[in-house]
């Protein structure tokens, strides 16, 4: 079951660095998805986040009007849909009919979020900045549900392998945790 | 034996999302080591990194005034030394001496890389932003190598393994890589 948690600690359901999913919706509420490396934490309190986009992203397009997307953080079983998503543009594509995920509405912005995720993150965007081709958003973190059973207020990754993608078709899956 | 890699490839040693340790140096010299987990590429070509920092890092002046810093890779081996420089200030601690890590000259800036990481990149900031108690600095890649042995153009994660931060005093190691 998805448990709500705070926007200050969604944080660490991706500061591992995992391959997530980014959806947006055109302004008619078309939903699109995209796969996403490039993004990092920025703060825990304010709750911010970074994404780096390419130019000839179509989500990115999407961004720029809406100012909202959702972070879906998938696991290692959704790898074919994953690769899908990263490899097509939603231009001409319907994603979510293609790869059969499912699209389910978020809680405090207008595009979904993906039910097959583990976990999700609402964000508004706050500032942007181009660098050469690519678009750096700066998102505030507004709502943030996990599946119960990976989170004891971190991520159980001995239960969830998450996916990290070294570059090119090459990825590495998460190990087991350890406390320190 | 380390070996030389061009910038616009250097993204594929962090890719992933690992914990790093980034070295800086004052105006005399001296050089200071920082952890940290939040970083992620912003481009291949031209190749650029952003990494977030906050306003009580000593690490964060340094790069203010020099605008120069090493992303130094470190494998699961290093874990008491990265938990060390994650939890001391170096404004009145000297983090080489205390870890027993060892400063070797980078190639084409002035703050040491360190010679038991695997992987190094040397970064020239080029822009800054503030939100709240956080810099985020935009940087530049212009140099950057790596152990042969750990890279055949992508990270080999079988033979060295990156640590993740999930937050808190917990941690994951990178598992095992596959191609898709």
């Amino acid at each position: 079951m998805l448990k709500n948690i705070k926007p200050e600690i969604a944080y660490r359901l991706i500061n591992h660095g995992p391959v997530v999913l980014i959806t947006t919706s055109d302004k008619n509420g078309k939903p699109n998805i995209m796969t996403l490396a490039w993004l990092t934490v920025v703060n825990s309190e304010p709750p911010l986040i970074a994404i780096a986009m390419g130019k000839q992203a179509y989500s990115q397009k999407l961004i720029k009007k809406t100012k909202e997307f959702v972070v879906n953080i998938p696991d290692k079983k959704l790898i074919k849909k994953i690769l899908y998503c990263g490899s097509h543009s939603g231009k001409n594509t319907n994603k979510f009919k293609n790869t059969l995920l499912t699209p389910i509405p978020s809680e405090k912005i207008i595009p979904p979020k993906i039910k097959e995720c583990f976990a999700h993150i609402e964000c508004k965007v706050i500032n942007r900045y181009k660098f050469s081709d690519v678009t750096l958003f700066i998102s505030k973190i507004i709502y943030a549900d996990v599946e119960e059973k990976f989170f004891d207020e971190y991520l159980k990754t001995e239960k969830i392998k998450t996916i990290h993608h070294l570059g090119g078709g090459w990825f590495a899956e998460t190990g087991k945790r350890f406390k320190l």
